[in-house]
């Protein structure tokens, strides 16, 4: 079987997400990248948690063409691709409609550094793509929901390995990582930052963010060469 | 036993309802239709899930008389038998009073469509129906409620498989779908859309839906004959 | 061993309001009375749930002297009993801090009837009681809120059985019933009911309440001589 | 081994944390204190929570020092040691990112006493720090967290015994006690508290705290010499 051991990592982190409670149903997708093949592996399209195996993942290019694998591959796959060409850095990507995330998006609004759980994991606010216009809904729509993310990221100059997520408008996050379970907990932890903000923001409409040196400090405290955070 | 296999499909749906959190105590209830001999079968009327069985489901006509059973059937029968002869294209119907949506038919709002996890299931706002008048209350009220749906349906030119399900105001949602599992499948995933919207009313009251473009792209990717969705 | 039957079911009732997530340590306090022998049956004070034998129940009378048991009874206690003195069709009283509707207690806020579920076993608002004064507080503080409970339903005319439950300002709520079983799911229903109304009042502050017609129809479908509702 | 019965009180703590749906992933961190010795006895950074043994735990002296141990304590290690230097009659410290508690704290409000069940615990409002500033965030930033801590207690003439939790504005709570077990339990009720106070507040924007007759009637129900809440 072609890439086990990333056909392995994929399926378990789209286990994680069902594990955390962040899909319903057959919602939500993970792949992961070969860079060094340059081949994606992601969950196929609307097949149940509970059934899917290794062999079910689907096995693409990074044009999205099926190399290996029976099962149709996630619809959301150009949006994956996009990204794996577009941030060179990125290892694996999650899509979840995960209530609280989902909610920012629908209501078009970024996620606010509020708090250090935040900044443990985001180097800033977590960005909302625009709105796509009506074009890019009836013509390469997945695809454009990728170009939308990159546009978002470049305008800003965000880089994705310090913000790894980002709010589609009017649907849902999209996180990533250097590997399917490190994107998976991205994507946990978006949300749990997502329930905070919103009770934050529903408590106190004005609230700031916290400093740019809180944020630095608890950032750099898990992520970088200081890092100090865990055991290694 | 008569539409035996109608019966075990009727029970897993009022089931679901249960393993999704939908359901308190004996609230909510399923029933499915047979087309072709005009019969119904229905949950019974305040019978704990836990000692639910197939033969236990009430099987009457499309007036209501009961044509099989020794139980008394829900006491919502007359909203279900209605619908089914309002409505023809639907096979299942499944009544709740889950939080989220119950709280919007509460204030008496529809559920806009605010996202994708909308557009996917339902081609436009949830709609509320007018609140009963005095006379349905006291009259035929169950009856009425059916009345008071199928008249919100009409007045705005829904279709019923394109929006399969309602909110009644001050009461709760009734969904349908093709057969009792894409039915109580309906009413999870109006749930969900109901806890979403839900945030996102809290958090910018003044949100509009998503574009029509976008409401289009989604719901036609899962519905009609150009779906891509899944594997079939 | 005295009351056996009523032992059980006050431990029974405690540990439903557990099983459904009303209670969290040792929160919380159940109790049941024998009318013939005018003997009331309480759980004991800060006991684990999880420890707790129908022998722990402490046994009293009418007045809170305690006839047998070894152990303390719920800090409660003068509340149950004046309940049970002034409410002469009571069968039992339950108490808790279930988070919906003490939020309701502390806002000083009655529930409105804004739906059918809360018409299904209230016959109108849930009650406040005024805040207790600080001389209430300092004296007989526990027997005082037995008091501004039956001074409220007296003020406004309020039949306990129409509407088995109220919320004490500042603290929380109490619920009745006929029997132990039937008080403990009067309180799981207040919560269910608390949360939906949560839910529609942040929605639309402005909500009303459901018709009269609407609160009749629906609370008489399921009480009095021409209930129903269910199998009996 | 040393300390062991510390040792494992404070792996159960931890746990206790997990167990209640208080800590994601490796959050949160609980520590103990021997007086007699000046030893604390700490969770190390990053573990997972399965994995954690006793003889994980870290033993440092009260400047920090590690003492026994071959992993890396949790990097709040230097808020822990500050307060059990300043605040000496606290035997445990509970450090953790709940979701309603977390949200004050980045709204940078404090939790009034707005009902009994806050009033059982907390002897008036759980207060907030004031944001650390770029200053302390940059230099000895978890050592600054716990200054932050005892100048706000200091300020306003709180004994930490009465008020055993705090708000760090921005970041999360901690919580304190006698000893591992009930410094956790505090942050359990903490957080039922939190989520109440978030649903009044919402409810009801101008809630005021109960009176002080009430607060002093629950608080001293079960603190203190004439508490007679409870078997002992």
């Amino acid at each position: 079987m072609m890439l086990k051991d990333l056909r392995i990592a994929v399926l378990e982190a789209n286990l994680e997400l069902v594990k955390r409670g962040l899909v319903l149903y057959t919602f939500g997708n993970a792949s992961g990248i070969d860079r060094e093949r340059g081949l994606v592996v992601i969950k196929p399209s609307g097949v149940d948690y509970d059934e899917l195996r290794p062999e079910h993942m689907v096995v693409t290019d990074l044009d999205g063409k099926i190399v290996d694998g029976d099962l149709r591959p996630s619809s959301d796959l150009d949006t994956h691709t996009l990204l794996y060409r577009e941030f060179r850095s990125i290892g694996a990507v999650v899509h979840t409609h995960s209530e609280y995330a989902t909610s920012f998006a629908q209501a078009g609004m970024a996620i606010p550094a509020l708090g250090t759980t935040h900044a443990d994991y985001f180097y800033g606010a977590v960005p909302v793509t625009e709105p796509l216009s009506d074009e890019a809904c009836a013509g390469q729509y997945v695809h454009e929901t990728g170009v939308a993310i990159v546009k978002r990221f470049r305008e800003q100059g965000i880089d994705p390995m310090a913000v790894p997520g980002v709010l589609v408008a009017g649907h849902a996050p999209f996180c990533w990582g250097k590997n399917p379970d490190d994107a998976a907990h991205n994507a946990v932890v978006l949300e749990a930052v997502a329930r905070m903000a919103y009770r934050t923001l529903t408590l106190k409409a004005t609230s700031e963010g916290v400093s740019q040196a809180l944020l630095d400090r608890h950032y750099f405290r898990k992520h970088g060469a200081k890092a100090t955070y865990g055991q290694r």
